[in-house]
């Protein structure tokens, strides 16, 4: 039988503690809510957040997760360096990274991306239509032709992003700009998926089409234990005849 | 239960009939090599071949299939176009399609790149070593740095295809070529992998690390039941406002 | 000095002879006003149409031909599959070929792509923004964050396509669509920019932001006279040690 | 008339002051010679070292400079963390980026592609040939169908880089392994190359064919000055209808 995947949902978790629009709509937490709705069989499923000890991302909890989901906002900036190197190095060596929405400004994922990820914004709740761009890949897999949320906040584009190794979704938004939503990477040994639906003051999270894309997603970035690169000197593996 | 991968391996099954060396390596064809090389469990194989009517490959079995392998070299054109484009077809709707070694000059596999799909080769028996480029894609998976076949026929860039959505396997040549020997790609919800290796008089298909690599890539290309897109006509899905 | 590029733009002018609405937005053709737009320094523009032998395009035409700009609708079934083969293979030697809106259902872009090139459509003359998705790109030189379009027909995903190249530019549609609507591929020697819009009804080409556009795309799309490839039997380079 | 390119090639210049072998070949320093060789009409070369204040990389410098050329090896570690932010930042903001062999392990490439950037390597003068696999690409132009280099270092996969945006070339070396050596990607408004030879040791910046892809490479990579994205909070394009 597979092992189970061990997935890790981080959540900042400051608004719910101190925005009450936020905690009617996440009472727990949005991690509680994204934990739950994507526990499954095969997915055994855990929470961290910024204010437990080393963000609750120590080396034994690291070692022990297979995919790493990312929610954070307003705090980026207290994430600690060495934690964050941390993250970055399991990805490498192949642990996945799904990264959600206001995410996109979190030191790991523009570490992992090398620009500034910078994008527009606009928060007045319009309609967003999340389109399918590439219906063979297996994240948008159960998926129709588009995910409509009702209410949402607007990131538009230009979104400053290295190229996506693949693009699964664009978002079309009521008040006239489009957004890549969906995105892939492979960044060593390890899957980075960005998905950028779910500002705290929406019941996003609670969607089944948005928990189906991250269930697929994690399916998706589950470390295989497979082809192992190595770096280091190395002897010829035929003999040379030209050198000197 | 997930239910089980239906795999047709295709062999234009001509070489071996005529050729007392390739009879000799391949007794019963390539594709019964093949078929046995990758049946396990949750994969079920079954064959076809060229002489068969219609090509073994009635619109029924193409149905009942999710992914089809394919190995011709000698007689692409007596492949008929109305099987090509049945198999095309086939492929647009989501049936995963692994291309082998001279398979790269088939019909089907030029009308779904668009190219002449041309390169350079020669048969001296020489070393390859195929490299993994990309650890972290699954059909890599199990495979360590490289694979190292003692004798096969090269080829040589420049390879004609279309960029490859993913390149997975370079090949060194001891003769002093390279080769892009590992490429997928996405063709409607159809997804194919072209694969180099295995000339008919030697025994590549098997050497266990080049079956390992087409079984990971029967798990990538088989198809998933998910996002439909839908081409047509179609209404407004919001109240337009700038209508003349 | 720099020789001109020698540019051919190719219409089916067919709308125009038998739609006075059409004939009013573009009297002397939609290729002339392209054609018109396009021309510059350093640019030489012809141009070629359906009903014209060979349908304009003969051997001499093509082969002093740098860049072929394409626009098709109504009649795609009428143009030679002769004349497909010949225009693939210029475009495979180095000619680069712009598609344009309706193009995209052509019989040289659906044997260039390989897919189906399907797509939902709408006309009800609503309003398009196209956005620039990779602003370092040159054929989005001198373009602002997008290009307003007042009344267009829409073209909405899924658009059955490869995996561009490289995505320049996404639409948002009034209606509440998407597509990606500037896309690049490389095949053989030949470069390929599809730009989606341009419906005949509307005065399209004529907007001094869409013919930017052509012309950045024509700039790219030139054939350099670099890289060779070669393809056949070929010695080895090196000595070979492995041979049995 | 186009104003020209103002290039500027940065070396660590520490092998050439200490080590009389690599005296010989570079006497003035390998960016000397690099500088000397991509002159030409159209193009403005000076240089800047690791020694010079702020290692030459003023802002002065670096708002000056259309594309900047790197070449380091032993003392990556030794370029201040401020001068790497100010490089990255001009590039996200348009300045080409050249990297070239050692430069993999330059913090400014490091930090643009988020990964490790490690290799394998070896270092016995065997021979190399770089084979055109983009023969499309403008970096490729005026290149055969590879360029030999007599002795080189080699670097071999798995070379642990994002996905390049284009593949240009791959590396063959007489001791049995490959390697993507010309890898294009772009970062924000910039656009970066990576071209793997060039070890110290080597005439390697002498051949005229290795200068040749440089100058091309300094043709891709210089700053267009068009489109133009903008990253704030943004007020509706459109009416909005769904606001709560």
């Amino acid at each position: 039988m597979k092992p189970a995947i061990r997935v890790t949902v981080w959540n900042e978790f400051l608004h719910e503690k101190e925005n009450e629009a936020v905690r009617r709509v996440y009472p727990l937490g949005l991690h509680q809510a994204i934990a739950e709705g994507i526990r499954q069989e095969g997915v055994e499923v855990r929470t961290a957040t910024l204010e437990e000890p080393e963000h609750g991302l120590t080396e034994e909890v690291l070692n022990e997760t297979d995919v790493l989901i990312w929610w954070g906002h307003k705090a980026h900036g207290r994430v600690e360096d060495a934690i964050v190197d941390r993250v970055q190095e399991r990805v490498l060596q192949g642990m996945g990274l799904i990264v959600l929405h206001s995410g996109h400004y979190s030191k790991i994922f523009k570490k992992l991306m090398g620009t500034s990820c910078s994008l527009k914004w606009r928060e007045v709740g319009e309609k967003e239509r999340i389109w399918v761009v590439d219906p063979a890949h297996p994240i948008a897999e159960g998926i129709g032709q588009y995910v409509e949320i009702p209410h949402e906040e607007m990131y538009g584009e230009h979104f400053d992003i290295p190229k996506p190794d693949e693009l699964v979704f664009v978002s079309w938004f009521e008040g006239g700009e489009v957004f890549r939503s969906g995105c892939t990477y492979h960044r060593g040994l390890g899957k980075v998926f960005y998905f950028r639906p779910g500002h705290e003051t929406y019941p996003t999270y609670y969607n089944p089409d948005v928990l189906r894309v991250i269930s697929n997603g994690v399916q998706w970035a589950a470390p295989r234990h497979g082809a192992t690169p190595v770096y280091h000197h190395t002897l010829p593996l035929e003999e040379i005849r030209s050198t000197k």
